[in-house]
C-alpha cells in the first residue's frame, strides 16, 4: 500500500507519531491512496469573519466546517484554537484534527509578517488533535523567531506523539509580490519546511517565474523544467527530499471550478501529495462544495 | 434553562471552568436568563484616580464597587490586582470576581498600545477569583506579544478551572479613530477573541461605518445588514461563532441615561449576551446607579 | 491601636507578610502610631558615591546608615544589595531591612529611565529582610517591563511572607520636568503603585500644578482641593484606595531644616502615613541628623 | 597514536564526549592519523535546493550524502534537522552524525547575519548523533545572541556526552567582504570558537590580507609569516590554543580540482587538522567525488 | 592576620564562599598580607590572538599563563571558558581559577559595548573554579542587561559556594574617552560593583580628571583630594564601602617597567588591595615577567 511506502520515509519518529500520520493518510475517501485533501479554516482569524463567511453564512458556525470535512470524506480538518475547542469533543475521534498553533490577522499592515503563537502542544493533547499546524514566513525579518518557535513546538509535539504540519509561505521585505509564488522561492520554501522537521509541508502552487538571480543562473544552466504546473510540482517535490516528505498545495482565494480542477490535475501529474483547500470549499454552498470535492477526489484517485 | 444551552457550547472545558461560567450566568438578578451585566473598575489604573472617581468620591474606596455590584444584583465584578486584593477575602464567595491580568496607563502617549501583565493565574487562585480578564489590542504593533501572553495565561487559567474573559479593543497605527468602532473591525475583534480561546469576549458597541476596503467590498456584495444597533449586534454575535460564545458590549464614557437605555435595548434586540458597564455606573451617585442598573436588568429580562 | 486598623486593610495577605508589616509599623519611636519614617540609602548607586557621601564622609561606610536608623528610632532601613549584604547579619533582627530589588545609575543620560533588577526575593530571604523594595517609573517607555517585573517579584515576595514597598516615580518622554511632581501625576502614581499590589507606596510630595489636560478638566469641574501641602497629601491618600494603603512621601535633595519640618507638618495634616527621608538625614552630621529626626518624630506623634 | 595525543588536550570533558571525539578521529580511511574530512550538507537550507543540488540531481535525496560520506571513508557527516531525521535510524551507528543546531537562509538580505536555532541537544540525543554543530558569525550585530545560545547549547551537549563543532564565520557591518577571510580575522575566528568551548572549529581558509589596523601593526612589528597557505594555516592553528584544539578548514564554492588539491596540501603542510568540504563533493557526480576524496585522503595521509 | 580582618567584612556569605576568598587571599607569595596580584588572560577573545600573543609566542598556549601565575606566586588566574577548560584538570587544585563568565570581541565597533555570556556557574563548578568573573560596562546602553545577568549569576554563584569578581569598566555613549578613567567615574564604578554584590571589584586606575558636572561640584565643594595616584586610590577604596570590599586595579596596555612600579607604589600607598595585571606580564618574556612580578610583590609586602 502506498501509505506504508510513505510512512517508511519517516524513520526517526516514535510509533505514536507514525500512527497519527497513518490515520491522516488512511482517513476518508482517499484513504490508502497516498493522496490527501485537508480542509483548513483559519480565515476568520487571518482575514476577518465577514470576508470569510458572509458569502455562505452557515460557515460562521464552527461545526459547519468539520462536519463538511467529515461528510465529504476528506483526510483532516485544520483550524485555530477557538474553532477546534468548539468541536473537539464531538469530532476528535471521527476525523484527524490539526490545531493551528500560530495565527495572524490583518488589522495592521506590514512588510514582514509575524504570526502569534495562539495554541500549544498541551492544547493539542487535551483536545485530542492528531497534529499541530504552524505557519512560517521565510523571507520575513521575523523568520528567526518563527523557526525557533517551530523548532521547540515540533520537538514537543513529536515527544507527545503528534504529527507536525508546516505552512511555508515566503513573504518579506526583499521578496516581490510575484516572487512569493516564484518557482525558486516555492521550492526553497518546501526545502525549509522539511529541514525544520515537518512531516507535512503546505506550499502555494508556484508559477513559472524565478525571483532570485543566483537561482535563475542555476535553473538556466541546469535546464530545470518548470513550464507546466506538473513540471513545477515535480520540481517542488524533488526539492523536498526527493519525494520523501509529504508536500501538499494550497488553493488560495476562490476561483472558478474549472481552474481548481486544472490545478489539481497538475498536482496529480507532478506527483504532489494532495491539496489543502479552504475558501474554494467553504465559500461555496455545501452541496456545491461537496460535489467539487468529489471531483477532486476522483482526480487524485486516478493519479 | 438558557444557562444550560449556553454552557452546552463550551464542550472542551473541564467541569471546574464550566462551574465558574455557570456561577457567573446564574448570579444576581439576571441569573438564569442567559444575560449578564458585569461591573468593571479598572479606570483608576487606565485613566487615573481623579478622572475616574472625583465625580463620585466614595468610589475612591475599592469596597464601594464590589458592594455596589453585589447590591445591584449584577453577575460579576472585574478589577486589577490592587482593587481585588482589597476585597477578595470579604467578597470572593458572594459574587464572581474577575481579576484583570493586564493593565495600561496614560502617562505616556502612543499609537500602538501595549498593556503590562500585572496579575497572574496564581494571584487569581489565591484570591478566589472566578475568572481572569485580559485585554488585547488587535491592530497594535504589539498584538503578537499580547496574543502570546493571553495564550499562555488562558491555558494556565483553564487548567486551574477558571474562566477566561477577553477585552478585545482594536487600536493601532493603521486604524483610524472611528475605525476602532467600525462594524467590520468590531466583528473581527469578536472573532479574534473567540479564536484565542476566550469564554467571554467584551467588545465595544460598533457603529455603522466600515474601516477596511477589502471588508467593505464583502459587506456590500453580500448585503450584510448593519443599519441599526440591533443589526450590528446581531452581526457581531454571528461573527463570534454564530452565537456559540458569550459576547458582551461595553458602555464607554459616561453618557445620558436615555442613551444607555437605547444601547441596551439594541443589544437585547440583536441577541447580545449583555453589558459590561463601568463609568456609567460608578460616576453616578450610588442610588442613581442602582436605579439605572435596575432598568437595564428589566430590559434584558424582557429580551 | 492604629496599627491594627491599618493592618485590617490588608485582608488578602498571609500571616507572615502581615507580620512583616506589623513589625515595620511597630518598630522604633513611632511604633504603634500608624506613622513611619524610613531611611533609604540607595544614592551611592543612583547618583554616585562622592555626590552622596562626600559631605559627610562617615556615610561611605554601609554600617553608618543602618546604625543611624536604629539609633534614631526609625521604622525601617532600605538599601541595594551590596549595602544590605554588608550589614544584614548584624542588623536584620534589630530593625526591618528593605532590600531594593532594582537600581539605576546616571552614567548614561536618558528620557525614559529603566532600572535594572539587582536583587531577588531569594536574596531578601537569605539576608533576613522584612520587605522587598522596587522602583517603577510610570510614564517611561519601559514601564511595561517594570510593571511585569514587579508583578512577578511581588507575587514571589508575598508567597515568601515578605512585604512589598514600591517607589512610584513618574518620569518619561511625555512628562515635563515639573509634571513629574504635578498633583494629578502624583495621585496617579500612588494609584498605580497600589493597583500593582504594593503594601507601601512611596511617592514624591506633589506640587499644586496639573500636568495632563484631561485631568485638569476634572480637577476644575469637581473642584478638587489642592492648594496646600496638606490638601495635596489628602488627595493622594484618597487616590490610594481612600486611605486603605500606606503611602509615604519622600524628601528629595537636601533642603533647609525648616523646609523639611514644614513638609512633614503638611504630610501629617493631610493624613499621610509618614516619610522616607535619605539625603536630608545622611548628608547632615550624625548628631544633627538625629536631632532633626527627633523633631520629625514629634511632629508625627502629634498627628 | 596521534588520536590519543589530540584527545589528551581535552582534559575537562567527560568520558562520553571524549568517546565521541575518538570515534570521529578514528572513523574512515583517515582513522588514527589525526586528520579529518567531514562532509557538510546544509546548503539546501542555506542557499536553496536548486542552487545546491540541480547540478547533481541524485543529491536532492538526503540519503545520497550520508551514504557518500560512508562509502568514501570520511570521518563524519553534518546536516540540519530534516536531513538528519531522514537518515539517522539507518546510519547513526555507521558514521558519526553532526546535527547542525542552527540554520540560515537567503530569502532576505542582511548586513548582519543571524541564524535561527533549528535543532536541539534533545534532538541530537534522540537521533543518535555524535556531535552538535553551531554557526557563529563574529562581527555580526547579533553575535551576542549567538555566543549565548552556543554557550547554553554547548553546556547541555557536554553534559549529554556529545562533542561540539563550531562553524566560526566572521561577517558583519564593519567587516569588508575580503576582510571575512583576512588572516587576522580568520585567526581571531578560530580563537573565538575555541574560547567558546568548541571541541572542533571550522574556519574558512584565510587569505594573505589583513583587515584591522590594530592587528596589522602587530603582524608587521612581530613579522608574523602569512605568505603561503601553509604559513597562514600554521598561524591559525597557533592562534587556536597553539595546536591544542582541532581546527578544520572549509572549501567554499565549487572550484577546479587542482585548486582543491593545492588548498589541501597547504592545510597539511601548515599542520591543519583537515577539511570540511561540501559543494566540491556533492556538486560533482558520485564517482568523480569519491575519486577526488581519495586524492585528498592520500594527501592528508602523507602529512 | 589581615586576611581574617578582610574576611570579617563579608558577613552574609556562606562558609564555602568565604573559603574561596580565603584561598585567594592566602595563595602565593602575598598570602596572608591582604594584598593580591591576579593574572587575567582574556585578551585572546577581547582583542584577538596575534595582538595579544605574537609579541611572546609561547603565550598562545593556554597552559603558559596558568603555569606562570603559579610559578610567580600570584593569588589567582582568570580566563574565559576555553582557556580554563584547557587547564582546569591539571591546575584547579594548585591555584584559584576565576572563570570569566562573559566576553567581548572587537570585530564590530560600537559606542555602547555589550559582552556575551560565554560561561555559566555550572561550568565553574564542573571545572573546579574558585570564582566567577563578570564584566559590567556602566554607562553602556546595555548596562541593564549586564546588571541583571550579573545579579542572577552572582546569586547562583554564591549559592554554589563560589566567589564573585566583577570587572567594572565605565564605557558608553555619554562618556568621553578620558571620562572612562576619570576619578568620579572610577569611584562610581567601584561603588556599582560593590552594590551589585561583588566580593572583589576590578577597576581601572583613575586619573585626576572629573567627567560629570554634578560630581565636579561636589569634589570641589568638599575638597576631595585626588592629586596623586595614592589620593585617587584612597578615594576609590573609600567609595567602595569605606574599605570593606576588595578593590584591585588593572594595568592596561603594556607600559615601561618603571611606570608599572610607580602605579603599584601608588596603589599600595592609597590602601588598594592589589593589582590585576595581564598584558604587562604575558607580553614580556617569561623570565622578565617573573622578575617584574617579584618586584611588585615586594612593593605590596612593604605596604
Amino acid at each position: 500500500m502506498r501509505t506504508d511506502e510513505i510512512l517508511s520515509y519517516y524513520t526517526s519518529d516514535c510509533p505514536a507519531t507514525i500512527g497519527k500520520l497513518e490515520w491522516m493518510l488512511n482517513q476518508g475517501k482517499l484513504g490508502g491512496t497516498g493522496k490527501m485533501i485537508i480542509l483548513p479554516v483559519d480565515q476568520g482569524f487571518e482575514h476577518g469573519p465577514a470576508r470569510s463567511f458572509a458569502a455562505n453564512p452557515p460557515a460562521y458556525d464552527p461545526e459547519y466546517h468539520v462536519k463538511l470535512a467529515l461528510d465529504a470524506g476528506l483526510n483532516a480538518y485544520a483550524a485555530p484554537l477557538g474553532f477546534i475547542e468548539a468541536v473537539a469533543r464531538d469530532y476528535c475521534a471521527k476525523i484527524p484534527l490539526i490545531l493551528k498553533a500560530n495565527s495572524h490577522d490583518v488589522l495592521m499592515g506590514e512588510d514582514n509578517p509575524v504570526p502569534a503563537m495562539t495554541a500549544s502542544v498541551d492544547h493539542a493533547i487535551r483536545l485530542g488533535c492528531a497534529a499541530i499546524g504552524y505557519t512560517v514566513y521565510p523571507g520575513s525579518a521575523f523568520r528567526v523567531d518563527m523557526y525557533e518557535q517551530l523548532n521547540e513546538l515540533a520537538d514537543e509535539a513529536k515527544a507527545a506523539g503528534l504529527a507536525v504540519v508546516v505552512w511555508s509561505y515566503p513573504r518579506g521585505q526583499d521578496l516581490s509580490k510575484e516572487g512569493e509564488t516564484a518557482i525558486d522561492v516555492g521550492a526553497y520554501a518546501a526545502q525549509i519546511g522539511c529541514q525544520l522537521g515537518a512531516h507535512i509541508v503546505k506550499v502555494k502552487l508556484p508559477g513559472p517565474n524565478i525571483e532570485q538571480d543566483k537561482a535563475r543562473k542555476v535553473y538556466e544552466e541546469q535546464k530545470v523544467k518548470i513550464d507546466t504546473i506538473a513540471d513545477r510540482v515535480r520540481h517542488v517535490i524533488q526539492s523536498a527530499f526527493d519525494g520523501k516528505r509529504i508536500i501538499i498545495f494550497s488553493g488560495g482565494s476562490k476561483i472558478p471550478k474549472e481552474q481548481v480542477l486544472e490545478q489539481v490535475r497538475g498536482i496529480r501529474d507532478g506527483g504532489g501529495f494532495g491539496s489543502i483547500i479552504g475558501r474554494n470549499v467553504f465559500q461555496r454552498p455545501r452541496e456545491e462544495a461537496i460535489a467539487l470535492l468529489d471531483e477532486l477526489i476522483e482526480i487524485y484517485k486516478g493519479g
